[in-house]
C-alpha cells in the first residue's frame, strides 16, 4: 500500500486538513488532534458501525480506541440510539426536564452500591469540577488532594497544560503519588483542618506511562484518612466508569466513595456526564448551584439507561476483559517472537502496551503505523478501550497484524 | 380549572417529583429547578414542537422560554434534525471529527466578521472558560473584568453562587458596572499592566432586573481600552447569539470584539458551544489545551450548520423581533387598561417583563401563575426568548391570557 496508492488513500484527509488549518487554530484541538500521532494516521473519520471505525477516506478499521472510551457497547448501537429517539431525538431541549432524567437518576442509583442521588451534566471534567465544588460546600475546607500526573478534564483547575492558567487556578491543591501510602499521608498533612477532599482516578491511566492498578492498601488508606477528617473520597471515574465494575471501578476493592464523577462510556456515544453521591454530602449537592443549556436534554439520560441495562443483562465487561486478555497474550508472543521488550499494564478491557527503550515512541510510532496499514487502529502511547461489540476475529485480525509489525519494529531497532 | 381536577392536572409531575426528590438532591439542579416559579408551574415536561411545549401531564403551552434560548427555529424542527441525522445522529462519535467539523468552522467564520477561527464545545461555560484562557495565554497576563451581576456559566470563576468556591477561583476578576464607562476606566486602571481581557455579555441580562442594551459609548469604551494595551475583548454572546445579529451581537453597534462565546441557539437544541476569534488570538488559541469527551460528534456540528442556513436564508431575525414588539404593545396595552405599571427592556426578541412595585415578584408570580393556566408559558423573572417558530397567533393568545391576568394582578394588589 505504499507509493502513489498511498498517496491517494488520505486525499480527503488532507483536503480536509488543509480547510482546517485556516479554520481552527492549528488545524485541530484537544485529545483527538492527530498532530500527537504518526503522520500515517487519518486526523477526520466518516462513520463507525460495531468495532469498526472508517475514515474520511473510506479505509476500515479495527478500532481499539472507540472515541476514547465513550463506545462501550459499539458504534451506532441500535438498542441505544432507538432509546434516545424515543425519548426525543438529540435535538430535542424542552423548557424543563422530562421523565428520562428521574428515571436515569434512579438507575443509577440502584446500579451504584455507594449512590443514594445522581445530577447530570455534559462533559467529564463538568462532573470533576462538580465533585470538587460539592465537597468544599460539605465540608466548609477547600484544599483536594491530587494524584501527579493524572488526567481529571481539561479545564484551568486540572488542565495538563498551564497555558493560560493562573497559579491562583491551582491554590488549594496538594499532589500525592497515586499508590503510595505514605505520600498521601503527607500530603493529608499538609492540608491541615482545612481537608475537603481526596481526587482519585479509578486507576493510574496517565498517558505516555505504564498503567497501575489501584493498590488495596492506598485505596483503604485514602478512605481512611478521609473518615478520620470527614472529607470526602472522590472518585474520578469518567474514563474507567462501567468497563471495570458496574458499581464503580473501587467496587472491587470493597471502597466506597463519597462522590463519583462519570461519563464517556455512560450513553455509549451520547453526551452525557453524572455525579453521584452518598447521604452524607447530598445536601452540599442540593445547595451548590451547577447547571448548563443542555443538561436536561432526555436523549443522552434516555441513552445511559439503554447503555446500563444492556451492560446489566449481558456479561459486556467479562467480555471485553476476555477479549482484552486474549489481544495481551497475542501481542505478547508477537513480542516475545521478535525479541521485543513489550509492558502491557492496567486492566486488560483498557490496554496500554508500550515498548522498552522507547522514551521517544520511536518503536510504537513503527508499530502502530504497521498496524493502521493493516487496518487496526492502535493508539502509541494511551491507553486503548475494547468494547463489548468486539469479538475474537477483531482481535485476532489485530494480532495478525501485530506480527508483521513487531518484524519492522525489530529490523529497525533491533 | 380550580379544584379537583386542577389537582389531577399535575397528577404526573407530583409523581415525578416525588421520584426526584429521593434521586435527585433537592429533586432538581441549576436554571430548570421549578422550586423558584409559581408552585403552579410544571417542572416536568413531556414534548415540543414548533412553538409549543407539553408538560408532562399534557397540558400544551406557547412557550416563551424555548429551553432557555436554545430552541430558535422552533422545537423539533425537522430540517436541523434531519440534517443531525445525516451526520451520524445523537450517538455518533468517533475516535476523531469528521468533516462536519471544518464545515461548520468555516460557516462560523463566514458568518461571523469578526472571527477569523472557531473551536468547538459543549457547554457555553466551556466556551466562556476558553476566551478567558485564551486571551491568558495570548497576552501573557492574568486580569479578566467582569461586569457586576453579569452570569458568564455555573463554574467556580464565574457561577452566580459562592457554595464551594474560593477566594483563589476569582483572584483575577475585577469587576465593573455593565455600561458605565468610569467604572469601566477605573477597573482597567486596577488591572495596571496585568489586563488579559475585559468580558462583556451581549446586553445587560441580569436575572430579576431590568434589561440594558449596551450604550455605544460603552461599547466604544471598551474596545478602545483593549486596543491601548493589547488586551482581549472577550463578548459572551452565549445567550444572545443569533438573536440579535447573525454576525455577533455587538455588529449593529459596530465594535468587533477579539474572542467571542457561543452556544445557546446555535443548533436549536442539539447540544454545541463555540469559541471564535481573530487572527490577533489565533496562536494562543492553538496552544491552550481544551477538549472533551464529546466536542468531535457530528451531529450537533451538522445541526448548527443547518441552523446558521435557515437563519440566513430568512428572516428570522427580524421576524422574532417583530413578534417581540407585538407581544410588548399587547402587553404594555393591557397594564395600562388594568392601571398596572411595566417595564419591559432589552432586544423584543428577549423580553424581560417586570411589574413596576414588585421586589418580592408577587404581582409576576401572580400574573404569570394566571397566563400559565391559559394555556401561554411565561417567566416571572428571566428573561424569554422567541423563536421564529412563533406566529402572529400564538402572541395573539399571550396577549389575549395576560388581560384576565392582568386584571387578576389589579384585583390582589391594586
Amino acid at each position: 500500500m505504499d507509493g502513489p496508492a498511498s498517496k491517494d488513500r488520505r486525499k480527503i484527509d488532507r483536503a480536509l486538513r488543509a480547510r482546517a488549518a485556516r479554520a481552527v487554530p492549528g488545524g485541530m484541538w484537544g485529545h483527538m488532534n492527530a498532530a500527537s500521532l504518526p503522520p500515517a494516521f487519518p486526523q477526520y473519520f466518516s462513520r463507525g458501525k460495531g468495532s469498526r471505525v472508517w475514515d474520511a477516506d473510506g479505509a476500515e478499521y479495527v478500532d481499539f480506541i472507540c472515541a476514547y472510551g465513550p463506545v462501550i457497547l459499539g458504534h451506532g448501537d441500535e438498542e441505544v440510539d432507538a432509546a434516545a429517539e424515543a425519548a426525543g431525538g438529540g435535538g430535542a431541549l424542552l423548557t424543563g426536564p422530562t421523565e428520562a432524567m428521574v428515571e436515569l437518576a434512579e438507575r443509577l442509583v440502584e446500579t451504584i452500591p455507594a449512590a443514594d442521588w445522581a445530577m447530570l451534566q455534559k462533559n467529564g471534567a463538568d462532573a470533576t469540577t462538580a465533585c470538587v465544588t460539592i465537597a468544599r460546600a460539605g465540608t466548609g475546607r477547600r484544599k483536594i488532594l491530587v494524584a501527579k500526573g493524572a488526567y481529571h478534564g481539561a479545564v484551568p483547575w486540572c488542565s495538563p497544560s498551564l497555558e493560560g492558567v493562573t497559579a491562583e487556578d491551582r491554590a488549594h491543591l496538594i499532589p500525592y503519588d497515586y499508590n503510595d501510602v505514605e505520600s498521601l499521608g503527607r500530603a493529608v498533612e499538609a492540608a491541615g483542618g482545612d481537608l475537603a477532599g481526596i481526587l482519585v482516578s479509578a486507576f493510574r491511566h496517565d498517558a505516555r506511562r505504564d498503567q497501575e492498578l489501584a493498590l488495596p492498601a492506598f485505596a483503604a488508606a485514602v478512605r481512611d484518612a478521609c473518615d478520620r477528617v470527614d472529607a470526602a473520597l472522590i472518585l474520578d471515574d469518567v474514563r474507567a466508569g462501567f468497563r471495570i465494575d458496574l458499581g464503580g471501578s473501587w467496587e472491587p476493592l470493597g471502597v466506597r466513595p463519597d462522590l463519583s464523577a462519570w461519563s464517556k462510556a455512560i450513553a455509549n456515544g451520547w453526551p452525557l456526564a453524572a455525579v453521584t453521591g452518598g447521604d452524607r454530602f447530598r445536601e452540599a449537592a442540593a445547595k451548590v448551584f451547577v447547571t448548563g443549556s443542555f443538561w436536561c436534554a432526555p436523549a443522552p439520560m434516555a441513552a445511559a439507561a439503554a447503555t446500563l441495562r444492556r451492560l446489566r443483562q449481558t456479561d459486556a465487561i467479562a467480555r471485553m476483559a476476555r477479549l482484552g486478555e486474549r489481544l495481551r497474550a497475542g501481542l505478547a508472543a508477537a513480542a516475545q517472537e521478535h525479541g521485543l521488550g513489550l509492558r502491557q499494564t492496567g486492566p486488560a478491557q483498557m490496554p496500554m502496551v508500550l515498548f522498552d527503550d522507547d522514551g521517544d515512541f520511536r518503536k510504537a510510532f513503527l508499530f502502530t503505523t504497521e498496524t493502521l496499514r493493516r487496518g487496526v487502529y492502535l493508539h502509541p502511547w494511551h491507553n486503548m478501550f475494547l468494547s463489548a461489540a468486539h469479538d475474537e476475529a477483531d482481535v485476532d485480525q489485530a494480532v495478525a497484524a501485530a506480527g508483521p509489525a513487531m518484524a519492522e519494529v525489530a529490523r529497525r531497532f533491533g
